[in-house]
């Protein structure tokens, strides 16, 4: 019997990932590549169309692919282009879902590369058999999903779930966007940096990360001396839980959601980010919430990021009718 | 030919309003009595039943009742049952859907007063042919309803939607729900005579808002006051607008609405409220949502009650095959 699979792709702002996935999310072959986010999309679609051929070929005969999902950042759904992506010299509208599909002859589904991960959870994850769930992506920016009912949420202009975005305070960290105080500027690998050096000003203890400089310091830095039980580490971990925790609260209180599904740099900290999350979280909760709503770990997309795109390509190929 | 009309029943605190309406959203009868909340729920029910006896009894015999809709406040739509109310002296779950069920032999729908809103404007209002909107009803406390892509958003235990418990500051007023800082307690009836009455202590000028006392003071009589051009009054509007709308922006990075509409006893004051609203809330908007989100007022709601809890209604006899 021939087997389908379908192919997802990742573009982020440094690597981009593809790979070919079949309906129950094991990923039978995948490749990355570098994205070279600073030259034109034309040089980055060579590149792609040649490793997905790459890939594709090397498929067993009886496997077929159905249908390409495509996660990347500032993709808009409705129109099928990235726009005006921050860290992707791409100009102002690209059509990337039309220029791959017109490649491959195959239907071609965009979306924002978080969201892309929340149905990646739904799918083959966390999220599995869940119908009211938040994802939450928390590496250089904070990204996130929303499912309500089944089904993604997308919004009237394509560009709903944007919590990196909301505020948590009115006279806050600038933002990337230009904002002033946004969540992603606390709870995101950028912010607990930021966060970091704040407390290395503020606190006396002596700490690990004295050593490094701005421009050193990683997230898995500041994880490992958490780990070790840095002071400052763990300050950093426990007040980007509970800024974190309680702007969650707030998104209970538009969606009222079974869980939040947490992946990216900051949630391989584990407990030490989740325990403040949750005590944070829960003593905000109006208490028609209350004790109700989980924080767990993602499993799919944390392990693999093509699994958002490949599971928007799954929920197309059904839509349209192809399984 | 057979007309068919749907029951709508909008259960308030101190009132309650029924009447017959038809699918264009015409109020063909209608009544109001006291809900004498503190009474127990038996006692409501058979004032409510003979009120609604009376109703039917009246209509030309060409007429056909489809379905009841009704609006109550912490009604949960998956259980039927109003839950703890704290308006209401009627416990903790009480079965209110199945009740009048079995009393009227009609299919009946329960939601929370709020989200029945939303449907309300959606069918007969401001929302008509949108599939995106937030309906924000400002009266002694703060309802809200979300429809994200046409349909009302429920959420996992039925509680969706609960703007008025976003955080606004959390060393702020203390709220009726256990919490601080609520939205409510600030972008409501009761939240601007809080704000009024703080700046009658911080500011100094003459108003005619000196002569009330806390009790005595309505947002009518702020109202009043603001559209004759009172400082105080004038203030306490602009510093509510200022709030809500950077809350409204929050909510604008979560489902990415098309509109907000407001009705409620607050929204009355029209652009007194509305512009420092919208000043507020697109200075925070997120940048892929600035110029695009519109806030306009309530039409059919801000009207009737009733036209909420029969929209309900008539989208419950749709839903079932009764249209």
């Amino acid at each position: 019997m021939a087997e389908t699979v379908v192919l997802g792709i990742d573009i982020g702002g440094s690597l981009t990932k593809i790979g070919l996935v079949t309906k129950e999310g094991s990923i039978l072959d995948k490749t990355v590549f570098k994205t070279e986010s600073q030259k034109p999309f034309p040089f980055f679609f060579e590149k792609l169309k040649s490793e997905v051929e790459k890939l594709i070929s090397n498929l067993p005969p009886n496997v077929q692919v159905l249908s390409i999902g495509v996660g990347a950042p500032n993709a808009n759904p409705y129109t099928g282009m990235v726009e005006n992506p921050p860290n992707l010299k791409w100009g102002e509208r690209t059509p990337v879902a039309t220029v791959i599909e017109k490649a491959f002859k195959l239907p071609v589904s965009l979306a924002n590369d978080a969201n892309a991960a929340a149905l990646g959870e739904m799918l083959f994850g966390a999220a599995k058999g869940m119908k009211n769930f938040v994802t939450l992506t928390l590496g250089t920016g904070l990204g996130s999903g929303i499912v309500v009912h089944g089904k993604l949420v997308i919004g009237e202009h394509g560009a709903a779930g944007e919590l990196g975005h909301v505020n948590v305070n009115p006279n806050g960290r600038s933002c990337n966007c230009g904002l002033q105080g946004c969540l992603e500027t606390y709870a995101s690998v950028t912010g607990i940096r930021r966060t970091v050096f704040e407390l290395l000003a503020n606190m006396r203890e002596d700490s690990i990360l004295r050593s490094f400089s701005f421009e050193e310091l990683s997230g898995t830095a500041i994880s490992a001396a958490a780990l070790e039980g840095d002071p400052i580490a763990l300050k950093a971990f426990e007040e980007t839980g509970i800024i974190l925790g309680s702007k969650m609260a707030d998104t209970v209180a538009h969606v009222d959601p079974e869980a939040f599904i947490l992946s990216g740099g900051l949630s391989k900290a584990g407990d030490i980010l989740l325990n403040p999350i949750k005590t944070s979280m829960e003593r905000k909760l109006f208490k028609a919430y209350k004790g109700k709503v989980a924080v767990v770990l993602a499993t799919a997309t944390g392990a693999d990021a093509i699994l958002g795109p490949a599971a928007l390509a799954w929920l197309e190929a059904e839509n349209i009718g192809l399984t």
